[in-house]
């Protein structure tokens, strides 16, 4: 049954990119949100996050039609999510914390890494390329949500492993394909263990080697 | 006279896209003026704004070549343009204010909405991806003009309806297809009310709803 | 000979697209360190400075695969030298200086330059189509570099000659090629004059003709 294979596992793609997409959408939410963006700007702002880092892939890649073309009803549902997420936080009263933010953060992180990597390993990108095309997806929509928010991204500048989990994600994905993985576990285990990893640092506080010229 | 009528709807389009490309030209040299930027900045970011939205666009849409290849005249115009704006201001003593942004950039924005949801729609884009695509063809110029001079984008922020206006002006460009309507008239009204309601918008000092967990 | 012609451009391009891309990794390292990124941070902000200029011209020319997927062993070794500047620093107790950028960029902005406009030619550009090219390839590097670092890009402030030695560079290329000089010679000449404009530029303090409004 390679039809049904296919299927399913270019629907697990799709799934993964979906889910993925809400995690970052309601990232860029909470951010725009907490800098006082409009109702526009939030919108964009969780559009970014949410189809930034794909879109950047896909453009990279030279791929069309993009995600959000070809299923533009998830535009849609964007637009739905933001005006129910902002509904809902009126009518709460409640200030978003950028503590919130960090474990839809670390979902979507998980299922874009390994998701970005596949696709550019579709693409026939050498192996470097294609962990570097996952880490730009699953990183690059929270850098562009923090660039339009006029913020260093957080990303590059809060000594947490995060790119690096990313990175970790990517080349299990490239590893198993070398060794000849079903690609639904290589996808799999590759978006648990980024994940994991994730919450793990966030947990324990584990931050990456600092610069210490400054500290003798 | 399909011929006839072709070519003057091709020139109508180019025409638009070089008069929004000036009126955005103009609020991108006030901006880096305001920012006290350096002659070669003030340029790089007039043309960021004049031509930056149509180009991601074209780059989002995989079209080539860009508005500003083909037309490379266009390209010294600018350059022009900058040089002829400078010029007149030192010799004015005056300080561009934010208020003399508003107005070219009103007129540039429905001129760029109308005509980038034409493009997109002759790309075959869905009714909602067309819309977005002239979003970013009258909003992102002036994004990526703020995102260089370092600000939170206008656009995003000001609680004023921008982006607003020209998502309602791309819908009247679909609309008026799907209607069947000649393509200048729909372009016309689109660029016509777009322009208008933000012209209101400024008048009236009409805002958009905005997050209020933090006044109870 | 002409194969051996062709190579020997070909390789000499590509060499020269190699030593500017390890000028402007080396820039990028430093701004990335002075603004105290994390590991990551600076690895991608050198990442961004070296490649991100030649990237963004790729994506304007619609030209694949872009030189760092070709060449993928040039991400390991951007990797590596970001690694092995990380260690030499802290093993130095030395803070950067932004006075020690200057000397790699205006290397990296010479020889970007030319080999920009020279790559923008080859895809049959118009002149100044394939000198903004050059200038795209040799400054917005370091423009993304800033705009991560969340700073005003110094190409555009700090009333320096920069693009516009650039700028010079490119029309050098394009008029070599009028002229029918061989290929290497317009190159070198080009890069040459930049770096060298770029170098006297900063000795003697040379700057752009400013905004003056506000000192009557």
């Amino acid at each position: 049954m390679p039809d049904t294979t296919w299927w399913s596992l270019s629907s697990a793609l799709v799934a993964m990119e979906a889910l993925a997409s809400v995690a970052f959408a309601l990232s860029g939410l909470i951010e725009g949100a907490r800098k006082r963006l409009d109702a526009v700007g939030v919108c964009v702002v969780g559009g970014l996050a949410a189809f930034g880092g794909g879109t950047l892939r896909d453009v990279l890649l030279d791929r069309r039609p993009f995600f959000w073309v070809e299923h533009a009803g998830w535009v849609w549902g964007l637009i739905v999510l933001c005006i129910a997420a902002m509904t809902f936080m009126r009518a709460q009263h409640q200030e978003p914390t950028e503590r919130a933010m960090q474990w839809p953060d670390a979902l979507g992180l998980g299922l874009f890494a390994a998701n970005g990597t596949q696709i550019a390993l579709e693409a026939s990108m050498p192996g470097i390329v294609a962990v570097l095309m996952g880490m730009v997806t699953a990183v690059f929509g929270g850098v562009l949500r923090d660039i339009v928010c006029n913020e260093i991204p957080k990303a590059f500048r809060d000594h947490r492993p995060y790119a690096v989990c990313a990175f970790i994600g990517g080349w299990i994905v490239v590893l198993c394909q070398a060794a000849q993985a079903p690609q639904w576990l290589a996808l799999t285990i590759a978006a648990a263990a980024t994940t994991t990893m994730r919450v793990l640092a966030l947990l324990t506080g584990w931050t990456l080697p600092a610069w210490r010229w400054d500290r003798r």
